[in-house]
């Protein structure tokens, strides 16, 4: 057998045994060392290739699509810096808990570290930031050979998939000739859904015992709050709040938990926490002897600083992944199990009825705090708050709201609240980065309806190259550009002082005219002048083929002092909620 | 002492002793935990800080201004993906040696690994791509921790630095207050030049009984070449010639090894053999004894297959850097030596005058293939051939010609040839990425006079972001955008008998309209239709301040055709002047 036919058997089976471990999308990098991946790709009927030619770009639309799907994505670049291009979007599936494949083709040995063109050191160089490294054999083509191929294959796509789900890299050394034989390559392909090893993996779940002392521990306390942030699975939203519902804990909802939207049950779910716990009283007035949290930890930095405060709570943390995410560093219980499963039996092993005055009273200032949000509807220039408060009536009943980074996810979680519809929200929370955010969001807009992109300028700016892959592959998204010319939450933080230096180090104004990238990437554009225009372009902007970038004009300045009025204006009412109530 | 006093001494120590030891350009992307340091830089006065919004880019812009100062060059930013980017401009100048200082602000220990926002594990962030990493001590303003702070960072500059020179990665992990007293922290700047460690470090210098083995194998040969890369220092040129004449040896000179421009003596200097090694009748007249390189490994694919060939041939590898050049595996020498010392030192032990038969052979094919190779100049549409044939004459008297990779860089070697002006020639040849080429050029046009970037459509695009710069900073360069729209490498490549594939993996045209890019970062744009207008847009382009966008539209396909023709006509003119030269 010559070289050819080497490559040929082994990179086919590989490229079968992801089709039949059931990856169906792999984002390609064009390159020429990774030709023979690339061509049995494109070849292989069960996998969806999709082009795109910065790589990270590239491997944040993989993310993205991984995010929608929940399920591992494959990514193919070539050798050198091209795979060192994928590193922020494989940290942010890392911490993010997201399934990708990263394959990147390399030099063979021979031609490592003497100087050959695009040969670097490829061997784990995302370091840390994956949950498995193989550095592939060089193509052979026997049984024992192609069955490693396929093995190796099968565990990449188990091993992203695991609680904690994140990526993988396997590394693919290859020689000269490059191309394999493509008629041959269809006799590697098996009969469909016939993985050469099926990998069952249980999920974490607690002892019977384990359970009971976690149940005795909640119905103790009369005092409690449950505290979601993003959470790996949306299905467990029922079983949470039935949780909640039996211990009559409010729920404290990030916008990413999906608590917000959906047609489930809402009452327990309070969603201005974000406002109301910025507020001295009504911190004070809330002295929880239980915290039980779920998911990633939450946006907001009044609920993280107000948990800091509760020294005297048990903290549990669950986490079915089994990570440690307690920035607060006050847990007092790391429960590891499958959330879903913890719900249920938790809920099943109560049996006391509490009372519910402590839920009612976080029902009383939520709902203060709701009504006095509705102020934010009153301002009449374009403003970044409004935005996200109007997102909830005018986004389509099903849809998506992919938010950026910084500003955005900050007033989706002051300004986006309960709501019946079914908004599914989307972030990179991984590691928060404002890189990536524009190809992420078409990653999922390629598997969702309606995706909206809420972005600020300079994340918006970071990304742009991501639009080539909107424009090749006409994908649909309306993209609202909140343009306050720099970064606007810096207005929010102490460096705000430093007038001398703000705008250079901080501020950083660009002054782009973001129609001309409309116009590169044949988006259609609209600047926006006031809200009755927003409305009438954002409702259009779904019955319009393609990618639509709105830009919303705001200014840093005169947005600082709304959000501070308006945080301001919402003490006073709670206080007077607050006094009404526990005199 | 404060927590922000402590914070003062001690980053204000450091950031002096990066200006004592004579950094004097830090490029800085917006963000938070950075905040202290880049404060105290914006307020040194010996360091002039560069903004750069896009991390990638911004690490590339300070790559670039390290290759054209030839000196350190500092890199700051923020924790989490931001530090991520950077990665593939770290590991081009880790293979290219270039000397950079990044420096990433991180959270403190107690919020790594706990879920806390853009806390990522950047402990070893760039793997081996990096010279040396700290990670520094929590600030003190302890005499000692201070101490500290200098002494790792006069260690920085110096280890970046020297041969073989490439990136240092220091990670500060940093608590709030994130700001310094910006007037106390004068107190910790020293008067000038009087770095806190004196770092002297001597260059490798054979000793005399090595040089005198190495001139007695040299001057034994009577048919040697001289192959030169780019090398560390321009100001080796006249060495190589010298000792190239006095062997009567042939310098195969790259067009990134300066030697074809300049006012040095060019007799020895051969520019064409990336054209008539092609030819297997001019390769096989030549059976080198001995082949002498210095320098990286040059872009020339024939003169690499031709080296490779020459098995009877010792092959000396002269590295000042004591690394691993040498992708042909055939060295049968490595010299570890400075190498301008090295030349004068040999060339003065070398006593004998040698037959110059040998090289008047070489200068006689170099000659007719250079007259053959005149006939591109006719060709009367627009030709990437003949854009670099007549850029050695229309570039100023003294400017910098940066090239991309991939097809640039390969129409450079073959029709840039030997000129008389003192054209600077630059490329990110460490790992021949098409990624960060425009902000590298952007970089070296900072310090440099009339830089002009050829590039191609897709590495253009791939970095459009850094021209963010040319906009803030208003920088003066000449961008000759060769769009053939997709990749036009793989038509010469076995990927282009793929015809069903070629186009959607290879091609991948992308019908971008660049004006609107023009447009977008305030740049002039000219789409050039013939040769008249190019000549006119070029040579006027050096009258105006600012970005100037030259688009030069040409055809995958016809530019192959045009390739192959040309070089089977100098075959032709070749096998004519070899049969009367060796008949």
């Amino acid at each position: 057998m010559n070289d050819r036919d080497a490559l040929t058997a082994y990179a086919a089976s590989f490229v079968d045994e992801l089709a039949q471990n059931e990856v169906k999308h792999v984002v390609v990098s064009p390159g020429s060392r990774s030709t023979p991946l690339a061509l049995l790709l494109v070849e292989h009927p069960d996998i969806e290739i999709h082009i795109n030619v910065d790589e990270r770009s590239a491997a944040f639309f993989a993310l993205g699509l991984a995010k929608a799907l929940k399920e591992p994505v494959g990514l193919l670049c070539t050798s050198g810096t091209a795979a060192a291009n994928y590193y922020p979007a494989v940290i942010e599936a890392f911490y993010s808990r997201v399934p990708l494949i990263v394959l990147t083709a390399d030099r063979p040995h021979e031609l490592r570290d003497v100087g050959a063109p695009q040969a670097i050191d490829q061997i784990h160089l995302y370091g840390r930031h994956v949950k498995w490294f193989v550095e592939m054999a060089l193509p052979e083509s026997t049984d024992g050979m192609m069955r490693y191929a396929r093995t190796v294959g099968a565990r990449a796509v188990a091993t992203a998939a695991a609680e904690p789900a994140g990526p993988v890299h396997l590394n693919f050394p290859l020689r000269e000739p490059l191309i394999p034989d493509l008629d041959q390559a269809k006799e590697y392909r098996q009969n469909k859904r016939t993985p050469s090893v099926l990998i069952d993996s249980g999920e974490r779940s607690l002892s019977a015992s384990q359970v009971e002392a976690v149940a005795t521990t909640l119905s103790k306390a009369k005092q409690g709050i449950i505290v979601c942030g993003e959470l790996p699975h949306p299905e467990m939203k029922e079983a949470i709040v039935a949780l909640a519902k039996k211990l009559a804990f409010p729920v404290l909802a990030d916008p990413l938990s999906q608590l917000r939207s959906g047609s489930h049950d809402k009452a327990v779910i309070i969603d201005t926490y974000d406002t109301f716990l910025r507020d001295e009283t009504a911190k004070a007035a809330f002295r929880p002897e239980v915290i039980l949290r779920f998911g990633a930890m939450p946006v907001s930095k009044p609920l993280l600083l107000f948990m800091k405060k509760q020294k005297q709570a048990l903290t549990l943390v669950v986490d079915g992944g089994a990570g440690w995410r307690e920035p607060a560093g006050l847990a007092t219980n790391m429960i590891y199990s499958e959330e879903k499963d913890f719900c249920l039996r938790i809920a099943e092993s109560i049996t006391s009825s509490p009372d519910d005055e402590w839920l009612r009273l976080w029902q009383t200032v939520n709902g203060a705090t709701k009504d006095a949000l509705v102020s934010v509807r009153d301002e009449a220039e374009l403003s970044e708050g409004k935005l996200f408060a109007l997102l909830a009536d005018m986004m389509p009943l099903e849809s998506t709201l992919f938010v950026g980074n910084s500003m955005p996810i900050r007033d989706l979680d002051t300004f986006f609240l309960n709501n019946g519809k079914g908004i599914q929200t989307i972030a990179n929370r991984g590691a928060n980065g404002i890189d990536g955010v524009v190809s992420t969001a078409l990653g999922v807009s390629t598997v969702s309806k309606n995706t909206v992109l809420a972005i600020g300028d300079l994340s918006f700016f970071h990304d742009m190259n991501g639009l080539l892959a909107a424009k090749l592959q006409k994908q649909n998204i309306t993209i609202l550009l909140v343009n306050n010319d720099g970064g606007g939450i810096f207005s929010f933080l102490p460096q705000a002082n430093e007038r001398e230096h703000f705008e250079t180090l901080f501020g950083t104004p660009h002054g782009l005219d973001f129609s001309h990238t409309a116009q590169l990437y044949g988006g259609k554009y609209n600047k926006v002048q006031n809200w009755d225009e927003f409305e009438k372009v954002f409702t259009g902007s779904f019955e319009i083929q393609g990618l639509k970038i709105i830009e919303v004009p705001t200014e840093r300045e005169s947005n600082l002092q709304k959000h501070r009025n308006l945080w301001s204006f919402v003490s006073q009412e709670i206080k007077m909620v607050l006094d009404r109530e526990i005199s």
